[in-house]
């Protein structure tokens, strides 16, 4: 399953990291503690609401730009997860399908 | 303060009036009881990311789909808090400008 708290964590984590700025910095102006946001950039906590809008106010971006980062990167990842295994082209032999998804198991396991 | 959970839940719950479809029958499909369902579409709680899932496969929806909307729809929305409550447009007298806002006030009241 993929979730949400790591992908708002990753964003996030990103925006402060191109800025340059230290957790420290960004946990002080957010009003958390500098151990919560390194939890929630981590995906180990759910942010609040509130504490979403006092990070990005912290990190001077819009939720909404933050949002749409996510939600295009969880687009990406939801149709790479939803589409099919193996997805026989024409011309290609049912053995060779097989085999594919022989590699394919193994390399799971 | 534009608050996630709030954006979220009117989008969930959009969602779900879109399919004609009941609190009862979506809380079952995600395995979350009617009550806690209904305080996420008023945006009363917080869903965690495992129930934002749950409740999306329950739509059958994907979650990057809502986040979108919900991101444009905070956009929008963040633009409105700052920028002027009345712009106006070039040849749009005074007065003119004045019965919008009327209007619109009794419309929201």
């Amino acid at each position: 399953m993929i979730l949400l708290r790591r992908l708002l964590g990753d964003a996030l984590r990103q925006q402060r990291l191109a800025q340059e700025r230290t957790l420290r910095d960004v946990s002080a102006g957010a009003r958390v503690s500098l151990g919560y946001l390194s939890e929630v950039e981590r995906g180990q906590k759910e942010a609040s609401s509130e504490l979403l809008s006092s990070i990005c106010d912290a990190l001077g971006v819009q939720l909404s730009t933050v949002l749409r980062e996510v939600s295009d990167e969880l687009h990406v990842l939801e149709s790479v997860g939803s589409s099919p295994a193996v997805v026989p082209m024409a011309g290609v032999t049912h053995a060779s399908t097989a085999r594919t998804v022989d590699h394919q198991v193994i390399a799971a396991a």
